[in-house]
């Protein structure tokens, strides 16, 4: 796929995705969203590809839904859309469809907002597992002053982030917000000067994936999003002791504890893409 | 229904609601209980109430179950259950009624709290979208220092609220602690004197009605309360999917892009009581 | 049971559990799961144990799983185990069985990390209710850099107590960080001193059980960590009604009001092992 409103860097292990929309502060595009989709999956697939992080070209990360598409179609995509309840596949949230191209990538993903970050531009850097800003970014889930509803899976991701309260106050308002408030509600990791953001999310990156084996952050990644859910740590429990099991006789957790009583480097060699499937990631419930 | 323990007032779309017993700290009694579950459903229901705040009248917020009724009733309204194992309905919990009447209305609800809140006084602010206080209030979740234990939904609210470290430090030992403590963890959104609290409560909410659809307002509130209960967020993508169609297509969403393209203040005219019905609200599973 | 690799100690009805293997840094062995899984068995039946104390014998709290194990057995315990999938019972992580012998017992549990946690040292005090470390220590969730996944159920926990984007950082690099950081994430309650730890957990336990009822923190701490997983506060609500009114007519509910009226001491006699079973644990969901 040729990206026409992204552009892409491999260096290090590290894919840096850049939304590329300047001239209009990366509003965010039918067209980018299928990018979106494409490089997430490439990304998750490619060994290559340690992390992936994510910023946008000039002054803004992305200033929301693009509102006057350059070919005139629906701002939505629902041009086939018709009565009150069509199929669900013509009605899918762009926003959505990102959000969870994110969340299915198994490799750790950095969001380095370098600016302002309003409507799908902030709630498609929710399922990411990490979020950098620039000091002073304006933030904004300005849904509802649009008549809209949150959407990108923004309802599931945003209180677990920030809790209830602020929650609700940044959505029943829809206004904008500065960065450092994020900061102190916990939705962003860190603040940076707007030209150290990008910089900063590389040397997060580079320290993850330093000393760690690619198998083991890739099953870390879906454990810890996936097991908080479970009704009860037994349920944990039975996931982990097969995973550690296997990791530790068969993957990359045979060279791990000798590497280490033997002070020196562990060989991780481990194929990701050999893992078998039932470990490399719970099926997605269907959209229904 | 005509109000004896609770009073009433409506200004500016919002309903402020008052604890009305202040020659008894505001204890909370089974009327008091019948009347709040009333102008919750009433709430709900009446378009013109787009917020509701929520405080006491007097120097208390509410000091919890009234410990002497003066209709010589039983405390928690015992009177006809019998044995170990009578009829759910007999044996229900009062708080708990008023809890599931505040997450039940599809409004914001702030709480307002003037001074101490101990016991019951407390638990059914949990549910409550927002927790404003007085500085120096007297908070206490005392009920294993009466051989109790907690109510009014508390158990399910309190962790999501504050982490389950606080949780357990405040229920365990049930010792009173001042709203400092309570803002640290997160119990409150903020502090204030002691005669500025009521006109906190009523600015923020002022806030949040202030540029925001009434519509989205109401199914924002469900999703974000709901949503994060979902296994996965393939789920709140459904839902949202849907949701964000009907809005952009048939609600308050037809005009929100348009006005905001034109510079002008957007109409939001959508009813919300002809929103249909799986919409405005996810059925409540059956108390059993 | 004759302990080797712990010892403990009961005083003003507190238990105090010392891992006790100075000369390893407490290092994990098996023989020090099954006396964990053991002392927090007996530690739920014992009446006269109102509150548990884990710590550390000398420098270290834990230094993780004895890589060496002095019978030069397998390090996992996986001297049964054969093929990519062994029965489940085989290949059950040892971590993870101390951390459902912590979860399942009804007393408050305290952590009192006195010096450096890492891998299953830190990972087995995630389930005990407070974690109390000295300031400096050293904690590491090393798993990634081993070749190794997340265990003892903290895949599960860790999210809960201090958010994702901590809980990520510190399980996907693998890296080593100070008790300070922890305690900044919620992963503490509180720092102290090296030598104050014990004292500081000691402390806290006190407070816990001074002025409560013993039934209701066992039923208490089941509520507060159980009842946030149900979907609804429907559920919540249908648990705490019962419960409330049994505790209210039948347990020590019935002298809590009076006492409290009467301007006296409660008495609370309410035997935890006589509460019916269905009131007294929710059942463990089988592993599977």
């Amino acid at each position: 796929m040729e990206y026409q409103h992204i552009r892409t860097e491999l260096a290090d292990n590290i894919l840096t995705v850049t939304l590329n929309r300047p001239d209009r502060m990366n509003a965010f595009t039918l067209r980018m969203k299928d990018e979106l989709v494409h490089v997430f999956g490439e990304a998750d697939r490619d060994n290559q590809v340690r992390a992936v992080v994510v910023t946008g070209a000039g002054r803004a990360f992305c200033a929301g839904m693009e509102m006057q598409p350059e070919d005139g179609g629906h701002v939505f995509g629902y041009d086939d859309a018709e009565g009150e309840e069509p199929p669900v596949g013509t009605i899918r949230d762009s926003g959505g469809e990102v959000s969870l191209a994110i969340f299915n990538c198994r490799k750790p993903v950095i969001g380095a907002l370098n600016g302002a970050a309003v409507g799908v531009g902030i709630t498609m850097t929710l399922p990411m597992d990490f979020r950098l800003a620039a000091e002073g970014a304006k933030i904004g889930f300005v849904f509802t002053q649009r008549g809209l509803t949150p959407e990108a899976c923004s309802t599931w991701f945003l209180p677990r982030a920030v809790g209830m309260q602020k929650a609700l106050e940044w959505v029943y308002s829809g206004d904008i917000f500065l960065a450092e408030e994020g900061l102190e509600a916990g939705l962003f990791r860190s603040l940076h000067g707007k030209e150290e953001v990008l910089d900063a999310a590389l040397a997060l990156a580079r320290k993850l994936i330093a000393k760690s084996s690619p198998v083991s952050v890739a099953l870390a990644k879906q454990m810890l999003w996936r097991n908080p859910t479970f009704d009860h740590p037994m349920q944990a429990h039975a996931v982990e002791s097969r995973m550690i099991y296997r990791a530790n006789e068969f993957w990359d957790g045979k060279d791990g504890f000798t590497a280490f009583l033997e002070k020196r480097d562990p060989v991780f060699d481990t194929d990701l893409n050999h893992v078998p499937a039932e470990f490399n990631f719970w099926p997605e419930p269907p959209l229904k």
